[in-house]
């Protein structure tokens, strides 16, 4: 009558996964395919999010870097690594769907019944159940070798670091007084800690020796926050159909950023003038005419340097042109 | 410049844990101390929240299902167990802080300016953080011998099951065709499956060869359903004092429990009475003729049985009187 083992068999990872070692483009086509199957396939309730999520699923850069981190020296990865990188990106959709609570409510109220009573309760299930989901995928992922560590046993704390960001942030919402110091802080753990899992992960699966983990780790950290700076200034400079997203919406949001951070360094009346109200095109303009974007494109710069110098030293030529390849998507603005 | 193994290093689970086996009550204050102390560490934004439920910490049923579900033959508990206990006592809490989102809003309006504007946000990020760090201390239990499973690999698609069993229950908020079929389906998931979780966790670490795994999930899930019956009964039975926590709230929320669906099942005219819209207080005077609360009573005596059957299976006569005492408290109503 009671079906007592359901939980552990359902499990989300046993089908269909590959079973022999794959080129990047087949991995990372699996990757893609397994998570749009996992997103349409998700409960009926949440399945109108998940479905918009796997439409609006994007380049993967989270997922690319994992895959090629875990290129072995024949060029060849795992299939746990296509795996792991389906988790890292269930938890960054999981993120982003927790991030957009506060809106969610804004853009639908009144619209829809259910969304009006249920749109908050909605999100926040869904997100848990990716959450759920990336951990449920990660913690079944073999090692490599015996000895070694197990992906599920790593990628848990990068996930505590990414809260942590997170709420930091939300405590500093409006902040004009965060300094430099603190916002890279913020950033990463926020969004620098799930590209260091995935650069983690994606050593793990490799074939490469322990004594490299750091230099792994440090690709990882950069380009995160690299990724971020990027995005910092295109809410300032790029046109809502090119961003694919409202612009401006981090200023909106009272998300401090460091172009702002940076301007109101450089330009002591700004804070006074925010304090007292101004448009969002006159911030825009203030922020930029302080070189609030030269100035973090130069922080984006000096990061990449020291990203491309440890990607150098990495000894496959496949794999080096792969992460060269992502730092230059990550640092696009 | 760049701390680059923060991540792991910080893992909560590293210090004062204890390091030899330990008896019953001393492992039970092990568990109460440490999540206290995770609880009131939190980061500040998130730490009235969190605060407040290191007080409201009640009888911790499911860590100390887990403890006793743990004793070795020698009456004694490892310390992972201990571990596995604050893991699944922490997911629990994340998951009535996610409960509560709507409610939150409600109840802070217009109270205090941040909670106005980011209590749901700051909800679900302490909700998130108390997920991230209970499957941070479950992936990184030793298992008890090589071969076995691991505590931090089978923990995880329990708590997929959970959210579905969440997603499901909002699905059918106010949904009076609900059968009862359905409603077990729904409970086995947002309630039985942590409860069974805890079971498996406690089997896994404990010294029980493998082909009693069965009995242990088996009474888990018992329990977690006869906890939830006897919650459904307090729900109309209890006064708010006793309870501890408002009553009816199950009824107001549109949740439907086994007392209400029995009810629409006895008295044909309820249904019709409800959509027209019916006092709480005369809800409660229906369902109570009907007979709803005695039916469910029935249904937690049938499953008692049964599990007390399975625990008198058990060799250990230490472990039968724990998960006796912890059985006849699950049904208390």
């Amino acid at each position: 009558m009671i079906n007592i083992n359901k939980a552990h068999l359902r499990s989300v990872n046993e089908p269909e996964l590959p079973k022999d070692k794959l080129e990047y483009d087949q991995a990372m086509h699996q990757v893609e395919l397994k998570i749009g199957k996992l997103l349409q396939t998700a409960p009926p309730l949440i399945r109108r999010q998940t479905s918009h999520l796997a439409q609006a699923f994007g380049k993967g850069i989270r997922a690319r870097s994992l895959l090629a981190c875990a290129m072995g020296s024949d060029s060849l990865i795992s299939p746990g690594a296509v795996q792991a990188a389906i988790a890292v990106e269930l938890l960054h959709l999981a993120t982003l769907i927790h991030d957009d609570i506060i809106d969610e409510a804004d853009t639908r109220r009144g619209i829809d019944a259910l969304h009006v009573k249920f749109g908050q309760k909605i999100a926040v299930l869904c997100g848990d159940y990716l959450f759920c989901l990336a951990f449920d995928l990660a913690s079944s992922i073999p090692p490599r070798e015996v000895d070694r560590n197990k992906v599920g046993s790593v990628l848990p704390s990068y996930f505590t670091e990414i809260c942590l960001g997170e709420i930091r942030e939300v405590s500093n919402t409006g902040n004009l007084a965060l300094t430099e110091g603190e916002y890279f802080r913020i950033i990463s753990e926020k969004t620098a800690a799930l590209f260091q899992a995935s650069f983690h992960a994606g050593f793990l699966l490799s074939d490469e020796p322990p004594e490299v983990s750091d230099i792994y780790l440090t690709i990882g950290k950069e380009m995160g926050i690299i990724f971020q700076l990027a995005d910092d200034c295109l809410d300032f400079t790029s046109s809502p159909k090119k961003a694919k997203k409202p612009v401006l919406i981090d200023c909106r949001r009272g998300v401090m950023t460091l172009p702002l951070i940076h301007a109101l360094q450089i330009d002591k009346t700004l804070r006074g003038k925010i304090e007292r109200g101004l448009a969002e095109q006159e911030l825009k303009a203030a922020v930029l005419a302080a070189g609030g974007i030269e100035y973090t494109r130069s922080k984006i710069e000096e990061r990449r340097t020291k990203a491309e110098q440890l990607i150098s030293a990495l000894r496959s030529p496949d794999k080096r042109n792969r992460l060269e390849g992502l730092l230059k998507q990550a640092a696009a603005v």
